[in-house]
């Protein structure tokens, strides 16, 4: 029906010392929050979604690996409920900020004359993901996340970025992205 | 494409003194907020839609009237979304909180013998309808409103409630009633 | 430091099959959103409160009770952050909905010639409260609840009231009830 | 008394078509949002107390400068609300992320041992700033920015930034930066 609605156990009640008045009492609750515990999962997704349309990539070729890809933008970010706030790690320029959705679709599979600078991020044959969070801040159904993530190629090569995150929660309690800002490490 | 999605006015940016460093710059906003305006509006239309069900009860008998408030009952409250924390005008006893659609339903319409109470409240020949908000409380995508609201039948006769709404702005912009407390004065 | 800064336990990131990337990520949590269980607890607190002011009056006279009552409204309610949409129980006419917190006061300890209709609501002899919520609702730093609450006096005598509260977490963790709608059970 | 109290306009309501119950009725509205102008107004303040912190350290020295970066800190950030996800330009390594007040401070002004790399981002001489926003994303009382800041120095050498920025509005009325994730822009 929705993403939290339970019933609150009677013995939660109990602990609480309070005496139900009715016993037909429905003890609703809906719950519109993010948790933590949903923000470490749509990290983990991200992660686990770009290996997937690498290995799509490698399997079945482009065709196939940018279906993906699309799914993963209309079902883990916001696009289709407004702009995102996406700089992906190595756009630049003019096209540095990727707030419709066919800009990230080119960042992640290529293959756009609109974009011509991009390559193709997700076909880079990335085999492992893991994502360090330095802090999390969460506020109602958004939470934001900063921190690195480490990405490991069928060849071994590791590359390390730092990422920020917004995270919004949909009525179907699917987290969605919102803001996306990711970079090379400073080189000093 | 969302509510809120639009381009912000070049010449808004000009009053801010920024010199825009790209010509392609999309300048998108997406906004979830409710805005006062919104909150009036939706108290607006809860009456509007109380007098339409007296109406078409009138005019076009009970299935229709029950279809409309069915209607009313998705559209303008979150049922679809969770419970709804419901407690009517007239209710009472075991049914005085109607956290789910059908209790509701029953309460507007009547004809349910699960709430033998219910005589039917829309259908009670309304004809005009008035709010006085002693004060609104907006916080993100919900906002509270309690005041008077008053209702006049087709004899001239008023009712006049205390009520509370709290309303939840959803994806698609519409605001949906997920709180509603009304009562008849207190006589002292 | 906050209301909810914590180190994520390590044990929770292995369990999540993370490797930090660093021994000096330092994994910081901030978490503004209201908790089930804080909602509890305010409401809990509410009752408490009630009988603590009756009880001072018993025993200390009508100056310390308002004194009491003075610091829980500071403490309990937003009459600091701006208006309060507070309806009580016995409050009717003109000086129905108590925004401001003179109003409130006088509800709870009377004696304040510019609300003549009040004999103090607080002072009654409450010795027992119970509450019985039909549903919550949490969203954000607000949470919603409706529901039965049940007063014993010191005779023995039960009133029972249907309850509305909108309660909002403010920086220090502290929730403030912002909406407080409590009238007597519709008599059929 | 609070940071959106005000009395709605009678020509308000009118427009409304409502007809006031009472005149005493006080029609209070508290709002807890974000507007966008704010969120404009916290981006040009960040520059100009950039700017100023540069020309505090030209004319009196090193002392006042961290003196005065202190104070933005603390006003400007929300570093005493808790952790604060904070990826400076040009910090790398273990020390990227600056969730604490310290690494802040160390960033902006250098001379802290516990910061080897920082040589004091704003002392370098800053004196004209102007941001360009790709998209705006306002949710409550918390907006995200994302976009292009472009500094110029006192020998007119320019340093555009990749900034994504977070704010988050306190009781009040202050906005605080909850998130700062600054880049150089991507070289192909």
């Amino acid at each position: 029906m929705q993403r939290t609605h339970k019933r609150i156990s009677i013995s939660a009640l109990l602990l609480c010392g309070l005496l139900p008045l009715s016993a037909q009492a429905s003890n609703l609750l809906v719950n519109n929050n993010i948790s933590h515990q949903e923000v470490l999962d749509a990290q983990q997704a991200w992660g686990e979604a770009l290996i997937k349309i690498s290995q799509t990539y490698e399997q079945k070729g482009h065709a196939e690996a940018k279906k993906l890809a699309k799914q993963v933008l209309d079902q883990a970010y916001g696009y289709q409920q407004g702009a995102v706030l996406f700089k992906p790690t190595l756009a630049s320029g003019e096209q540095t900020f990727r707030t419709e959705v066919d800009g990230a679709l080119s960042y992640f599979v290529g293959s756009d004359k609109q974009y011509p600078q991009d390559s193709g991020f997700a076909l880079k044959g990335w085999k492992e993901y893991s994502f360090d969070n330095a802090a999390v801040y969460i506020n109602g159904d958004v939470a934001l996340t900063m921190g690195h993530v480490k990405l490991i190629d069928n060849k071994g090569k590791q590359t390390l970025v730092d990422k920020s995150w917004a995270f919004k929660k949909d009525e179907q309690g699917q987290l969605r992205i919102v803001l996306h800002h990711s970079s090379l490490p400073f080189q000093p």
